[in-house]
């Protein structure tokens, strides 16, 4: 990282945590760079930068000045979750393949994808990667690279674990293809069926559909949009219940973004090993961090070997190449062995390109420059809410990611909006698709990761203006019904 | 497919059916290019490829004559098997793990692997598609192609089919991680916990492995080294046990080598149908022909939906691409769903370049060469067997595919047999491995398609020496107990 980059972080670190607010003026170029001994191009370029990133503005002769936070000029975060505490069977398959399945054309504006862009990742470097990498690829390696896996990517996998202040051995490391892979072959490991796992709430379909297929049941916790999930009820949760499992998204949870604090993962670790609980974290969105500094998984507390770590390049370097791993802990062995029974292994040329990319450098000025343009599409999504969604409306402040948790006016049907919403080639992700019981009718994740696609800012005024229109309609119901 | 080709199948087929016996002397090439209108040149040409196909040899002065069937001379094929009819759950992960697991490093002859050498294969072809596919490749199709496929992909599969006769939907077709994935998703499409599953007798250790993964049970039908399962002790079980579905190779059985002739196939098919049976049929060895023709899959019997096809281009074309597919019948929409909730998709770049690799033709010139090369490492490993292994051992002939099934006499336990050979840096594949119950401690499978490694002839050897050296020391130990 350069220094201007380190600077900018630790300023935007400052906004971030609330040193910082709103309309403060930041010190001028000049007094910065006296009172840091950096240059004055270095204090330019780092202020530069916070500005593209949409973190501070320069105001003509004046200097420069903290943005409005988006979340903090009328609109309030949506309330936590407040799930029933019973667990239940899981049927969730068909509404999301209703819902979202057929929707990952082009022609949509895809508000409803779970996807980032892939027009934000190195795809030509990728590419040229597979081409050179497979040409010279020794024949054998194509057997021998199917467990466990090429080497040099479970290096690297270690590697940067290892920036991150954690061991973890490279015996450790399972490659996958992708996360799903991961987290279901997980999931298998520690339960078997008619067990207990604990999700948050709500949780990621994804996250549903595997209890479904494994035939689990799933306790949802409560959840905060802002902190995750609540560490007390999750507590009173295991006194009385004998769970096998908990999922959790500790860090930027789909859909809600919440980030859990580090004393908040702390206490969580420190429940699950008194009562011997294995962690399933899905941790596919760590790199997309907005703060200073990376945030560390619950796995990096873990002293038990029960949280098992997973990962993916899918979501921030290499889409559609189907690569991700698992931090298995004491189940790696047993993960491993399911995965060369049901899949055999991750594509080998996918891999090989990967581990090419990380051996000739750029990934984290890669990530910086995608974090960069998340940082500037959440302002422009947090704007667009603010500006065309119907009065009342609630939004999380994701502290990474690219998922947005929209809470409307509890009388605006998303299952409608969506139906509205797909006859204008607009893909939305309505509530009830996070929650076994398809509850939260009223609420959206939304994507913002497409911030950057020409068509994003009219969307986002179309649903706004249909979602407004719903609670018309609504209100008007119910005068001709009083009437 | 040339002349000079067509005229060598017609000849194989002839050989291959007994019209042509071992000694035979085929018409002179002067002759046969009057009879037939050919030219001599085609003759000829034909003749040498049958030589070099190891089914005929030139004497000098005298002309060309069929070569003995190695099975023919000396070598009986081995018992049908007779399971006891009892359905069982499994449990053969961890042997399977403890005899093959880590033996596919380069350090050892690979008799006990189940890949084919990825030397015969088209490397150079297809990583030269990778890198151009992918430089020039649509970003937005990372998403696309996720669901449903690689359409270019999916329309040479399906093209495939109608060259065979059959006719396949588009929309049945479902790309999968490898033909491994395929068979554990149609086993649970059509399955529960605790359902009875029947298999052959013994049958690939990776259907025992899924079944194991599913909770299912496993009933062994009889099978035979020829003609495989033996449909009247099928019927019989069907008429006292309520079975879920069966997994069935119909065509070079995996371990067995056995191919069902057409009619059995026909009623195998009448009777699942008879009974709403769903048949799982893993098919991957078909391009893998000796014969004049390919032998077509129950599928294409199939009137009813029932029958799940299962094919890849791991074992004839792109090694560790991990790409394979599923015809699925009436349960391909289940299917499909199943993959995008446990792996989303096979790796976009591997379905781009082998779809690439088909566009610009040649495969089936290369499925020709390699089906040869296969034919003429068929006779060297029979001879090496016959050469030096213990007298009584008994092996089938495949007509396909690259995997022998050897019963040798009682007294080796191919366990011990395994572990001699590995001390030499040799793979084996014990007999216990292909049965719910471990039993068949003499017998192996042997994989011939690396009979093109310089190493082979040699592995072989060793492996016959130790063998008998086996049958010895356990004669002696009688003896010894006698006296």
């Amino acid at each position: 990282m350069n220094l201007y980059e380190r600077y900018a972080d630790e300023i935007a670190e400052l906004i971030r945590s609330g040193m910082l607010r709103p309309g403060d003026r930041l010190s001028s170029v000049r007094a910065a760079s006296a009172a840091r001994g950096l240059s004055r191009t270095t204090i330019f370029e780092a202020y530069y930068l916070l500005e593209t990133r949409g973190l501070i503005e320069a105001r003509p002769r004046s200097g420069y000045y903290v943005k409005g936070d988006p979340a903090k000029a009328g609109l309030e975060a949506p309330d936590d979750s407040k799930p029933n505490g019973k667990a239940k069977f899981v049927d969730i398959g068909q509404l999301v393949f209703e819902l979202v399945g057929s929707l990952s054309r082009r022609e949509f504006v895809p508000l409803g994808s779970a996807f980032l862009s892939p027009t934000l990742c190195p795809l030509t470097r990728l590419a040229a990667h597979l081409g050179t990498e497979m040409r010279d690829f020794d024949p054998w390696r194509l057997v021998e690279d199917l467990a466990p896996g090429n080497e040099s990517l479970r290096r690297h996998i270690v590697l940067r674990y290892a920036m991150d202040g954690m061991v973890v051995a490279p015996t450790e490391v399972v490659l996958t293809n992708g996360a799903m892979e991961g987290l279901n072959l997980s999931l298998q490991a520690v339960t078997k069926p008619g067990d207990m796992v604990v999700v948050e709430s709500p949780t990621f379909y994804a996250a549903l559909q595997a209890l479904d297929r494994l035939r689990l049941r799933a306790l949802e916790v409560a959840t905060s949009p802002t902190w995750g999930i609540d560490i007390d009820a999750l507590s009173e949760a295991l006194k009385c219940q004998r769970v096998a499992a908990c999922w959790l998204m500790t860090n930027f949870q789909n859909p809600l973004g919440s980030l859990m604090p580090d004393d908040r993962k702390k206490a969580l670790v420190a429940l699950l090993a008194e009562h011997e609980i294995p962690l399933i974290e899905d941790d596919v969105y760590a790199e997309l961090y907005f703060g200073a500094k990376k945030p560390l998984p619950a796995k990096a507390l873990d002293s038990k070997g029960l949280v098992i770590h997973c990962g993916s390049f899918s979501k921030c370097l290499a889409p559609g190449y189907r690569v991700g791993w698992v931090a298995g802990g004491r189940f790696a062995g047993k993960i491993e062995q399911m995965r060369l029974m049901y899949t055999l292994s991750p594509a080998i040329p996918s891999e090989a390109a990967i581990a090419a990319y990380l051996d000739r450098g750029g990934y984290d000025r890669h990530l910086r420059r995608l974090r960069a343009a998340l940082t500037r599409y959440l302002a422009i999504a947090m704007e667009a809410v603010q500006t065309h969604f119907p009065p009342g409306t609630r939004v999380s402040v994701p502290q990474g990611g690219y998922l947005l948790w929209l809470e409307l006016p509890e009388s605006v049907d998303t299952i409608k909006l969506h139906a509205l919403a797909r006859e204008r080639c607009i893909s939305l992700a309505p509530g009830p698709l996070f929650f076994t019981d398809h509850r939260a009718r009223h609420c959206l994740r939304l994507n913002y990761g497409h911030a950057g696609d020409p068509r994003f800012a009219s969307a986002m005024q179309t649903v706004g203006q249909l979602a407004t229109a719903l609670t018309t309609t609504c209100a008007m119901n119910e005068t001709t019904a009083t009437a």
